[in-house]
Order: C-alpha cells, then sequence, then structure tokens
C-alpha cells in the first residue's frame, strides 16, 4: 500500500462535540484503480476531488455499489470494527451482480484497517458516537456505450458519525411503489437503489411519515424492508423478520439481530411476513412492537404505520420490556467494547501508524 | 451562456473514416450546477475532467438520468436534430421520478444547439453516420447521508456515432432476470437500470444471444423492452407494441416508428404483448417479425429468439417486405433530410459561431 499523506491536515479544527455528520470526511481515503483486468495497488491518498469527467460511466449507467460499516472507539482508546467480514463478502455480492470485478479481501481489509489505524483522532468515543465508513467501487471508463465499463475505482471514505433518528419513527406501508423487482438488484448495495427510493420516501414524508416500509411490488403483500433498514415486526412474544432474498439486502444488523435475540432466549422465526398478519396482530391487540435495523442507526422503533390511509399506532414499551432496545443495547455494548463478545464480532484495529 | 473555447482543439486529430463511438469526445461539453436551489448560468468548456470526490452522491446512490439524442449533417453540411423536445420533456420525468431537479427547456435545448453548432466538424456525414449527444443530470454534493441531494451537475458530451448493431439478432426472453418492477424506475432513463442489466445481458450473451427481452418482473409473460430498446412484434401483418408504462421507456424512436407505420397505412396495436401470443403464433406461423428500436442503432432485427431452452428462428424477409425495415428506412431518411419531414420532427441547428 502505498501512503501519501497529506500535508494540509484538518483533524485540529475537528470538534467532536460539535460536528456534521455525513460531510466531514477524514484526512485520507483509499484509493485503488482496476485496469487491463486487474487492480492496481492501493493508495492512501489526501481526502478530495480526482478528475472524473461527465461520461464516466458510474455517474451514466449507475455501474456503482457500496459498503456502509462503522468503527467504535473504547474507553481506553482501543478501536473496533464490527464484523468487517460480512461487508467485505457482501461488496463482492453487489459488484458481481452489477457486472464488476470482485475487491480482494486483502484490499479492502488493509485499506479499511490501515485509514482507521491512521485516523483514529477523528473517531468519536462515547455513546452512539463512532466512525462512519464508506467503502465503494465504481465505473471509472469514460465511453457513451452502454456495456460493462473497463475501468473500476474501489475507494473508502469515512466521516465521524453521531447516533441519529433515535425517536421512534412513523412508518408507511408501501401500496404503490417498491423498491426491488423479482429477478433485479434489491439485494445489493447497487448505487441506483438508493435514488430509486428518495421519491417515494419524499411523498411519504410530505404525509407526515419518516420512513417507507417497502412491501413486494407484485401484490404489496409481503414486507420487504424499511427505508435502509431491515424490518423486523414482534407479535406476542415472537420476533418475525422476512427472510433474505434476492429483493431484500442481507443485513448485518439483521443477522446480529437474530442471533442476539436467540442467545437471549427469544422466539425468532424467519418468514414472509403479510400486511394481513401485522393488520390482523393490530386488530386483535397482540400487535406489540415493530422496528428497523441497519448500522446508520442500529434500531429504529417505530411508534406508529400507515396503510390504507388509516395510521394505527403502536404500543409504548419501556425499555425492559421492549425487545427491539433489550437487542439493540446488547448490541450496542459489545460493538461499543463494554461488555464480552460471545459472537467473536469486535475486531480490533491494531496500531501501526 | 458563458463559452470558454478549448486552446487544445482535438478536430484536426479526427478521421470520420476511422474512429471510435463512444469515446472520441467532441472538443467542448455543456455544464451547469444547481445549488441554493437554482441552476447556474450554462457554460460551454473544454472536455475533460472536472474534480469530484468519491463521496460524491450521483456515484454512491445513483441519484443520476440521462438521455441519448443525435444530430445528423446532411448532403448540404445543415445539422438537424431529431424531436429534441422529447428528450427535454423526458429528462425531466426521469429528474423528478430522482427527485432531482428538472432543467430549464432554455437550458437543456441552448446547451444543446450551442454546443453542436460549435461542434459541427465533428459530425460525420453518410448513411447512418452522426453525433451522438448525451445530456444528463447528476448528484454532486460529498455527503454520505442516503437522502436527496441538494447540489446537482447538467452536462453535456457528444461523441461521433456510426450506425452499428446492423446484423440481425437473436434475443433470449428473460424467464428469471428483469429491469424494472411496479412502482419502480423502470420508465426512467435513470442511471441504475443500466448497470442492473449488464449481468443478466452477460449471461444471455454466454449462452449465444445478443440481448434480452426483457418481461414482466411478476409473471415473466408480457414483453417489456429489448435490451436498451422499445419492442415491436408482427403476426401476419398486424404490428404490436406494449403500451408505455412505469416500467416502459417512452421512447422517442417508439413513438416515431407507430406514427411512420400507422402513416404508410400499416395496422399497429399498441398492447400488451405474451409470451403466448408470440409462442402461438410462432407455433402456427404467423409470427412475421420482431425487432428493437431506439435512437443508438435505430432498429435491430430479430433473427431468433430463445424461450424455456429452446430456440425458435424467425423468417428472413426482404428489405421490401419486413415492416421494421421499411419503417426503418424512412424513418432514417426524415431524420437525414433526404426527404420531406412530414410530421415536422426535424429541428434544424443554426449556424452562429
Ligand atoms: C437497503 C438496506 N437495507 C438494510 C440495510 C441494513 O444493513 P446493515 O445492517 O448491514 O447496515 C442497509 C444498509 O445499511 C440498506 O441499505
Ligand atoms: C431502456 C430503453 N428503452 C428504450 C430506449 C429507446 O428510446 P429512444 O427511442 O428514445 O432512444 C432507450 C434509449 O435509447 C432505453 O434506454
Amino acid at each position: 500500500m502505498i501512503i501519501q499523506k497529506s500535508d494540509n491536515l484538518r483533524i485540529s479544527t475537528f470538534d467532536p462535540e460539535n460536528f456534521s455528520f455525513g460531510n466531514t470526511f477524514v484526512d485520507h481515503m483509499v484509493i485503488c484503480e482496476f485496469e487491463n483486468g486487474k487492480w492496481g495497488e492501493p493508495k492512501i491518498v489526501p481526502y478530495g476531488p480526482l478528475g472524473f469527467s461527465p461520461a464516466m460511466m458510474g455517474i451514466n449507467y449507475g455501474q456503482a455499489c457500496f459498503e456502509g460499516m462503522k468503527a467504535y472507539k473504547d474507553k481506553d482508546g482501543d478501536v473496533f470494527l464490527f464484523r468487517p467480514e460480512k461487508n467485505f463478502a457482501r461488496i463482492n455480492k453487489s459488484a458481481s451482480r452489477l457486472a464488476m470485478p470482485e475487491v480482494t479481501e486483502e484490499m479492502f481489509m488493509d485499506g479499511i484497517k490501515t485509514l482507521v489505524d491512521m485516523e483514529r483522532a477523528w473517531i468519536p468515543h462515547g455513546e452512539g458516537l463512532s466512525l462512519y465508513i464508506r467503502p465503494l467501487i465504481f465505473a471509472t471508463e469514460e465511453i457513451l456505450k452502454a456495456r460493462i465499463s473497463e475501468k473500476y475505482m474501489f475507494a473508502v471514505v469515512a466521516t465521524p458519525a453521531k447516533s441519529y433518528y433515535t425517536e421512534p419513527v412513523s412508518v408507511k406501508i408501501a401500496e404503490y411503489y417498491s423498491r426491488s423487482a423479482n429477478g433485479g438488484v434489491g439485494f445489493a448495495k447497487a448505487a441506483g437503489n438508493y435514488a430509486a427510493a428518495f421519491h417515494p420516501t419524499r411523498l411519504a414524508m410530505e404525509e407526515g411519515y419518516d420512513q417507507i416500509v417497502w412491501t413486494d411490488d407484485s401484490t404489496h403483500q409481503y414486507l420487504e424492508e424499511s427505508g435502509t433498514m431491515n424490518v423486523f415486526v414482534r407479535i406476542n412474544d415472537t420476533i418475525y423478520t422476512p427472510p433474505i432474498s434476492e429483493k431484500i439486502l442481507d443485513g448485518v444488523t439483521r443477522d446480529s439481530f437474530i442471533q442476539l435475540a436467540q442467545s437471549l432466549q427469544m422466539n425468532v422465526q424467519v418468514e414472509p411476513i403479510s400486511v394481513d398478519v401485522v393488520m390482523e396482530a393490530q386488530k386483535n391487540g397482540t400487535l406489540r412492537e415493530m422496528w428497523g435495523v441497519g448500522t446508520a442507526v442500529v434500531t429504529t422503533v417505530f411508534k406508529s404505520f400507515g396503510f390504507q390511509n388509516e395510521k394505527y399506532d403502536l404500543p409504548e414499551l419501556s425499555d425492559e420490556d421492549s425487545y427491539a432496545l433489550t437487542i439493540k443495547n446488547k448490541l450496542t455494548s459489545i460493538q461499543s467494547n463494554l461488555c464480552e463478545d460471545p459472537f467473536g464480532w469486535r475486531l480490533k484495529v491494531e496500531k501501526n501508524n
């Protein structure tokens, strides 16, 4: 790995008590170029603009995918990644579906570890605080033919993150729009999936909701995801979440929730959940909780949901009674090294710089 | 419009008899930036790289859409656009669906006309030759939040084009993959739609096909499009093409084909076409022709199609007997100013430079 240090470090201007999430970038980024059928040598360079023309294929044809993961700092200043091998596997699953070259484990893991190690000072410490890491692969060839690109870039950028979205949200069950098709790219973190969701989400917001619970595009009967999170429903004392499919992203948080729920002796059913079943449970009073999970916000509890122009409230549970918050607390404790890690999920980032 | 001329023109190196389509860019491009809720002043600048970081939203979230149109040079050197108002309307339809700001008619039309006028020397003259023009809008804000961007760029780049894909092709009717969902973005020229098609298309090519005839994702019974073209089927002497929907791009060539077919007294039915009907016609010998239409190649005639692991041949018709080629010839004559333009489709690009 080639390391080209910035001679204009911005870290001294960083205030961990007061920063803007998502556009405060750490001083460096990882980049690696693919050409002539192979990846070149990864480099760490100062964060900033590179030269791309508007004819770049990634922009024209959406040949681009990404990952979202976090590094957590504990009270001793040690820094941990959380199940990064899952993100590595997933970026390659996304890349394959979009006809892009896979990245090597070495490029991915060493790139991230080296960057995080160099940028430790940018990682805020405290509840809900972390460094959000964004690996991505995108097509860089400048050509106006709608065919597979021959040039790509793998990059990793990062921004300090606060916890956000902690208030319970109101969601709208999708009855018209959808985010994925049978035989489509819904299971991939394909760039285009996100833009496609913006307009429907804006419309839902105009109706007073915070996000959309996506349903299958054929019947709008089966729950898929909520916003950019996987979705869970609790009826009586059983937790349900839809199985992973070509239409549903295989979330790391979802998988961790399932394993934690089982280890906490909760009953978890991974099976399709229909809107009918949710409505039935709502009517007979057995619908206890619904929530979304994802790396960015860990858990978003739903306070109400909208369906067929009606809004239905969900019960307000105490932190102890809520399965969502019980599991969330367990998960964040593991992530931040506040407790044992029985699953071996934490990966310590060694100090080399 | 601000015009910043290149002091390093490449036009003298351009050989209209021998150039590579898609990555031979004309000397200039149009760019215009959107910020603080409004578009700035459009500029013509030398074609080349601009500065974007890998955190750019267009790359991360696929908030990007484009158009594809052509300018044709006649024997006197006059240059014409073809129905550009349709592309203007469509780019804004795409932009709205992706929660991007619409462009103004002035920006779009003046930008294109000025660029084409300046770059006349790059437009090859002759059968099937043209200048391919690519307007696009993409999100430029550098932020890692999955939400609507606040900054955009509108750009127009262009490349000389030859006719390609003139040989009849073999297509595979999609039975697993799909390009659009109900309530999705299939009707938009959304960047992400194209990348999503690359992998299925590559698989079809490995099976010996040239492109995929997309079918609806729920039942795979109804034809949608072929590759990046709209699709037509002729049974006996009736032409069928599926109606425009949220899953099918409203192609300019498709619309022109329908109007031309009608003006030629052909019977055209705009209605859903099922695979069953095609198979039935194939079996009883009434399936005469199938073809795709789009700006890039105008018409691609199908020589065979694959369905359920069988390949079926289509009859080989003479140019006169083929409806596809009869309409195509009429259309290209209008585009290249070789005949009258009863529909008022040509727009002459005035000489101002
Ligand atoms: C569409 C979608 N679903 C679910 C998730 C949750 O996945 P993870 O838990 O791996 O962050 C994400 C990413 O955050 C996502 O983009
Ligand atoms: C998906 C798709 N369908 C159809 C077409 C044909 O549209 P047009 O005739 O306007 O070029 C295109 C663009 O070329 C396309 O991208």
